[in-house]
């Protein structure tokens, strides 16, 4: 496509890191999504990296259209480089594309000793409580956080009921999906994962306002200000679609998509031998809890991608055949080789 | 209690705060329950608050055993000020005790146009996803923005389904709860709101795992280790009970209970009138979408709180009769007179 090797090597690990960590929706899979969109001339695969303000822990930083996958950790190694020299650093984004998982930009913060948060705005799909028009996205949110003998603990979430890619693989299966994820075209709930196809509406994380969906809402409003609002980014249903096949809105309120990343220095609370050995001491507690049945643990968040990545490095990553498709088109419309059979 | 006349005059004003913007949970109806925990010596009146570490924008705070309506809005100072110097400050609590609501802190940084976050640890009683076991407090987030010609947005949630104190209504009342907000001792869905009383716990947002409670239990998780595990409080089911009858463990993790709050400011990301126009925009789009019932109209968060604040000053605050008694117990108790009948 045209980007620097760096860059091309950088998105490649941020694809790679989601399918090892078992977030197939978001590892190659998508490869053939970014691909459309720069045939549509919505990504630069040469951007400009710009930082348009800054303070000495704040910062917006223009993406020029970059793919978000190589934005983001420009973003994140920006907040870390303030937060050696402060105590912390915290950078919004606009002008950028999808970043793939959350995740992975936390953790360059924590592989610093750092507690990492990383959150983006996104296609609007999810309706705010009592509206039946998408209007926001799936606004994940992440925290991470450095344990000393146990992995790190990276909450990252979705702030909708289900992420889009739990719908999708309900699509591929043909199956109902639970009701309280969402709503078809009138706001009725619908087990139909096919109702989003007929403007239907994904629901905030709680479902309904009896079950907390304002306070779901409210946690992708937080995403949507501080990635957009905050940095100049489209934001709620302004946010360019994600496939290639939608255009975006002609009346943008901003340019691109937007992030919001941050880095704070554990030891800029208390040393950081204290924090993980507390940290330890919390998952312990928590691994251990009374269970309603004694054969589900609780899970600490993060460890489903953990165990993921630790069978996949042996057993490789499983690809669906579509997706296999996929893949071996692009190899043909780029002149390389297929994938081995 | 012994207060400074400074402590006291704060600490009413958090109180009549929340009284005002119809948290009534949090309010005058509080006052009975930090008067019993001064009388056990758990509440130290004349603390010396201090900053026990930090960087020009991170610092834990130690609150020396003193009202969290006092302890935390030093601590917010403190942010603010550091985000008046280098563009963000973030402030960890040790040492402290139940703060009141999480908006009032975090609104004394959109005073300044900056973002604002506060969060706390509390009293252990929801339990994490799988489990039967209290871990967990309602463990509240909050985030406030500063708009032009509207009201701030202000998202001030707990991370369970529910708030203990919609819970309390419900008990009073004698009525049922919703399916998903809590559970019996032995982890079954119960709508019996006296079902805590007897061994149950109240469960994260998302309600059951299907319903995304995984992401409750993880944002409680995060505030958790941001309030305690980050500044030396106790944590998880440490953490000290509200409640003066019941006594804190016996084998402490940390100091009382944990605070984290921050200030960013606005114009360390764009000019502050931009972000503000950028925010009405926002606000208005919101406020306008369709929705399923015609007369229900999307409720911008913060709204319901300004609204009850409208009509209380105006028409006063109804205090309910348990409420009155308590409070002229305390006259008595404090040799002051009755409040008018």
């Amino acid at each position: 496509m045209g980007c620097s090797n760096e860059h091309a090597v950088l998105a490649a690990d941020v694809l790679l890191q989601a399918d090892l960590r078992g977030i197939d929706s978001h590892g190659v899979a998508r490869l053939v999504g970014y691909v459309r969109l720069w045939e549509s001339k919505r990504i630069n695969t040469n951007p400009n990296i710009t930082i348009v303000h800054e303070t000495p822990t704040t910062a917006t930083v223009d993406g020029d259209a970059g793919l978000g996958l190589v934005v983001a950790p420009f973003a994140m190694r920006l907040a870390i480089k303030k937060a050696e020299q402060y105590g912390s650093g915290w950078v919004s984004v606009r002008n950028s594309n999808h970043f793939g998982i959350a995740g992975y930009h936390s953790l360059l913060a924590v592989e610093k000793d750092m507690i990492g948060f990383a959150m983006t705005n996104a296609s609007p799909l999810v309706a705010p409580t009592y509206s039946n028009e998408r209007l926001l996205g799936t606004n994940p949110m992440c925290y991470a956080f450095p344990a000393g003998k146990y992995p790190p603990v990276v909450v990252d979430m979705a702030t909708s009921a289900a992420a889009n890619g739990k719908l999708e693989i309900a699509q591929r299966a043909g199956k109902p999906v639970p009701e309280g994820w969402i709503q078809d075209a009138d706001g009725n709930y619908t087990t139909d994962p096919h109702a989003l196809k007929s403007g239907g509406s994904l629901l905030p994380l709680g479902g309904d306002k009896e079950h907390g969906s304002h306070k779901g809402f409210g946690l992708s409003a937080t995403v949507d200000i501080l990635s957009a609002v905050l940095s100049g980014a489209n934001y709620g249903p302004w946010v360019p679609p994600f496939v290639a096949f939608l255009q975006p809105p002609t009346d943008p309120v901003g340019l691109g998509i937007g992030h919001f990343v941050g880095a704070m220095r554990v030891d800029g609370f208390r040393p950081i031998d204290e924090f993980k050995a507390h940290l330890d001491n919390w998952i312990t507690r928590f691994k251990s809890a009374q269970t309603v049945d004694p054969d589900q643990k609780v899970i600490i968040p993060g460890e489903p991608e953990l165990e993921a990545e630790a069978d996949r490095k042996v057993n490789g990553i499983p690809l669906v055949d579509a997706v296999v498709e996929d893949l071996n088109g692009l190899a043909e419309r780029f002149g390389i080789g297929p994938l081995a059979p």
